[in-house]
């Protein structure tokens, strides 16, 4: 019998299908008996025996492949692949998929929701009145500042749609490859990042984590941004280095963050004395529709790729330049 | 010298034009000493000597005008004249004017940042992170909710303009008197209070507090909506009765709220105890531009005012109507 191994968690929390699929194909299953993101170790040990995953983003190195010893297929609940070494599973002949699409609405509703929040001190209100300290914070609004994105492909660009409805002074996009729907709308700036950091009030991140955007925000990058601005990371820890994005705030630089995504998940830092910097815990993904379509087209491809049926979401080639760059 | 008591709290804080204003124009002023809203004591025993009154939400009733023995104009920063007792002051021969479009589109900013708040519980994540405990909330997108705006009007209106660049389900809205304008906006189902209760996922106050909407959402009205509905008000205290909504909360019913209004300001009371409840200090019109606006063109008017000139704001017939049904 097939064995797949779910190590992404939650799992069928909100919609047993992907479940009921896997059994109906007649295939046996564990889902993360841990029920929180797994360390190499405790995912080097669980590995052996199981003919396919169904990966969250844990790291899958090479350490995890050479105890995969019967793995064929990785499918990954999500879209980023920094987590996972595609040299070495091509190298062992594992095939990856993933989720491309299904994450992005998510994201850039919770990227939105983060700039209003930062922009107004909702959070820094909530925090007082719930500890009985009444103060009312100065804010600003969308409709009066110069918005950055940073990477305008399936999530920055349905961020400046629900930006439309507000209209910013500007908006500001750093993207090597506009799409051709995009570069149709209107009013948008098209700039380097340097000229990003030094004028956006807001600047939002929606880039894959690679060679060339880890650290890629450091000390002298933050430093060259406004003294009031406002960043906001839904994308993958480590674009902006956390230990210099730490020092920048606590010396006073920066007006707030908002950060969901981190080295090191769950996340345990100096961030958390931050009171301006907004945390939460990885849930750019995390609608109900969203999930659920990511985990049942993850579940489908691997049912897919165990009856020999041809698959719908394998990563393409470019992905693996990507890490051949390294 | 003419005298002015300015007693919205703050004030000038971004922007020193008001007092500016009032200096060239020769005016003797003084700002609330508490800087905080003064009771109806504070304000009565401040009031004698006073020409004029730039004023917040405190509360200015037959007691406090009774003490009022030079007052002959009240400029209200902001909109609401729930405080102000209209028909007292107009027996005293007390002129009132107001600044009715200033505050409108920072309260509709900040209502749509709540209620992406609330539905990806971003506050609580932020909360929670802070401590130290990682926890991913599951939430829903504007994208697949049915939205109700209960009041359309200034404000309402332009919320559901921000709500455009998301596309909601449906957006249902319950508004007596809906302009032309927004006649013209295609998708709006116009629908019973009763009727939203039942089907909205998210409800939106945009409502002053009159005799007629105060406690207009009461216990019953509150457990006829849904199990998990989102209830956000930055419009007034008191239109949803806040021991109901406490003893609601508290049974478990309404997925979360997000109250930026008070029966009593500022709020110390039992909502504090209820995690899912967003609480923030009466911010609605807190955004630099609008609240210096604001400042501005009530400053203005009582300049206007004092030197006989027309006004631009006088609180129009059908606010005093509004009191005289009481």
């Amino acid at each position: 019998m097939t064995r797949v191994l779910i190590t992404t968690a939650p799992f069928a929390d909100k919609n047993k299908l992907p479940l009921e699929l896997l059994s109906a194909a007649g295939i046996d299953y564990l889902i993360n008996p841990h029920n929180k993101k797994l360390t190499t170790d405790q995912l080097a040990e669980l590995i052996p025996g199981f003919d396919a995953m169904i990966a969250g983003t844990e790291e899958i190195n090479a350490h995890v492949l050479s105890k995969a010893d019967k793995l064929k297929f990785i499918s990954r609940v999500g879209i980023g692949l920094d987590s996972v070494d595609l040299l070495k599973a091509r190298e062992k002949n594992i095939k990856v998929s993933y989720t491309a699409d299904a994450p992005a609405p998510a994201v850039a509703e919770l990227a939105v929701g983060l700039m209003l929040s930062l922009l107004r001190s909702t959070q820094l209100s909530n925090m007082h009145m719930h500890q009985g300290n009444w103060h009312r914070y100065f804010g600003r609004r969308l409709s009066e500042v110069t918005v950055g994105i940073i990477g305008a492909g399936r999530i920055g660009s349905r961020v400046i749609k629900h930006l439309s409805g507000f209209k910013p002074v500007k908006i500001l996009v750093n993207e090597p490859k506009p799409s051709v729907e995009l570069q149709k709308i209107k009013g948008l700036e098209w700039v380097s990042k340097e000229e990003l950091y030094k004028t956006a009030d807001v600047i939002s991140l929606h880039l894959p984590l690679t060679s060339v955007t880890r650290n890629m925000i450091r000390k002298e990058d933050l430093l060259s941004m406004k003294q009031d601005v406002l960043i906001i990371n839904t994308s993958r820890g480590g674009i902006i280095n956390e230990t210099d994005l730490f020092e920048v705030m606590e010396s006073g630089h920066l007006g707030g963050a908002a950060i969901d995504v981190f080295q090191q998940e769950p996340y345990n830092g100096p961030l958390q004395k931050i009171e301006r910097c907004i945390l939460t815990a990885h849930m750019g993904s995390m609608s109900v529709d969203c999930r659920t379509q990511m985990e049942i087209e993850a579940t489908e491809e691997a049912i897919r790729f165990l009856k020999n049926e041809p698959l719908l979401g394998e990563v393409p080639q470019s992905e693996y330049e990507v890490q051949e760059q390294k």
